[in-house]
């Protein structure tokens, strides 16, 4: 059904959203929702909505709306959920052990398969049913076990040149926490970069405008 | 210099990137940038900078290139990271201790005031220097400590009640990383919604691609 060649980013990047809303809906036992409807919920424009899912295909049908269901399983496929690339952390603090659960418990179309930090004092402590194993490893690991993707929960110092080595070790793609703006020169290698303090920072730019509009 | 009264959103988003880029090249003492480097660096285009921050006013010379320096100072003051906005988080799971760190540590525009969690074995342990509290206390502590921002750290299930709660409690802002879409039917209210599963969805379908291009 999926006529996805070059799709353009900012449809993908709305992809996961609609497949968690279209979840949603199949938990509370919806079986069909118009665009009017479903562009409600989600605060975007119905034309948006149409557009976007049109595509991949027409999904829905004039006058009856969109089978939630299918819908959903037809986004899920595109995105990859039926997949279980094999996935590696590197960096076990905090966010590392987090991201890790999160990978761990219900996300779909990546299965982590090791989890690395450099302070030996972590080895074989674990996170959900997984051992951390020293960095020294990762090669070895790499080269048994050919992960796919890796999740960089590590300093910002470090990054580049873990990077680097991972793509050696034959690492296609790479979700980055370091607050360095990770940026691979190599073809076919991709990058998602999640910089946190940019969030808050938009966030605080918004409270800030709050505050003057309070005060004209 | 500014002249931001109403800046579209995807500008003021990449406005923390163009701050941190910025901090580096200062970090480096490197005092003028043309647009044209700084798109390099970036990789956005030379026109879509000069565009961007023509918003606020011309920060650069027409031959001489964007002085450093006081091209961050500007645009740090637009974001807000001269401003302390007190600040709560809600879940002090491992994410939560991730991002009170976060907060702690190098992020400007807020200042963490308080942490709270449901669970009382963890009453009284400190992240960073900061105690946590059950939240039982939320309501005793805003009242007395005012803050502005909430980090919500909680399930799912919990999120909209205690956002409502909160708002009644004078929070004006949340960053969100609860997997609950949090809207917020009041005006003037701000919502940052982090979704991680979103972004790493994001990244499975670009590995995917990966994968199919490789095929044919």
């Amino acid at each position: 059904m999926a006529k996805n060649g070059n799709i353009s980013t900012s449809v993908i990047k709305r992809l996961p959203r609609y497949y968690r809303f279209l979840g949603e809906l199949e938990k509370q036992g919806i079986e069909r929702i118009s665009s009017r409807e479903l562009s409600e919920m989600m605060k975007l424009t119905a034309s948006q909505i149409r557009q976007d899912l049109n595509c991949f295909g027409g999904f829905g049908q004039q006058g009856y709306g969109y089978h939630v269901a299918s819908l959903r399983d037809e986004i899920g496929h595109i995105l990859g959920v039926d997949k279980e690339f094999p996935t590696i952390l590197i960096g076990a603090g905090n966010l590392g052990k987090a991201i890790a659960m999160h990978i761990n418990f219900g996300t779909r179309g990546c299965r982590l398969a090791g989890i690395f930090d450099a302070n030996p004092r972590l080895t074989g402590e674990t996170v959900g049913s997984i051992a951390i194993r020293h960095t020294d490893e990762i090669e070895e690991f790499c080269k048994e076990e050919h992960p796919v993707i890796a999740v960089l929960c590590i300093p910002k110092a470090n990054t580049q040149a873990i990077a680097d080595k991972l793509v050696e070790l034959g690492i296609k793609s790479f979700w980055n926490f370091s607050h360095y703006d990770l940026t691979i020169d190599h073809k076919g290698i991709e990058v998602e970069n999640v910089h946190l303090g940019d969030s808050l920072l938009t966030l605080t730019y918004r409270t800030n405008q709050l505050g003057k509009a309070e005060d004209e």
